[in-house]
């Protein structure tokens, strides 16, 4: 889908890393919550309340998930899944535009 | 207000100068469109077609408008207006998150 429709969109951005993260919240109507961001390059370590599904729409990036010993290499196009209460590492290479669904 | 409610949100980022500005175009059940950006530090020029409201949430700019000889200081709480088919340049000296809503 090219746009998310019927939603309530927080006017501050969320600021991260000296804004080199930014994002933008958005609602649904039945309460659930995805993000749409912007890392610019570098590297990055998140943490997780909710299990995340993080959708990369462009960009290049390498991930490294809890109890993985490798990182994985992510580019426009693909996603990957971080479990709730976890921290996981990202090397962003280019200007990355993503997608983040908290999932329940 | 802090949030905008029942709009359709474009999944896709706009990236203009590399990345350095970025925006997500939200738009509104009368056909009404805004944009929500990061500027990150830097000059850029941009051009309008309709004319702008520039309204700035946190930040720190100059913008230099058509027809002006003097650049203004802008602030987060500030905005200011571009009129339709011109072109001003700002210079970004922190993080700046805005809202620009196009005019009819």
């Amino acid at each position: 889908m090219s746009e998310f429709t019927n939603v309530a969109v927080t006017k501050k951005a969320n600021c991260y890393f000296d804004g080199l993260v930014t994002s933008r919240t958005l609602t649904f109507p039945d309460g659930r919550i995805k993000t749409l961001g912007i890392m610019q390059p570098g590297e990055f370590e998140f943490g997780t309340q909710a299990r995340e599904l993080m959708e990369i729409m462009s960009g290049e990036l390498e991930v490294l998930l809890p109890d993985e010993e490798h990182w994985r290499q992510i580019q426009g196009g693909e996603s990957f899944e971080v479990p709730a209460n976890a921290k996981f590492r990202v090397r962003v290479r280019s200007l990355t535009d993503y997608c983040c669904s908290f999932l329940p």
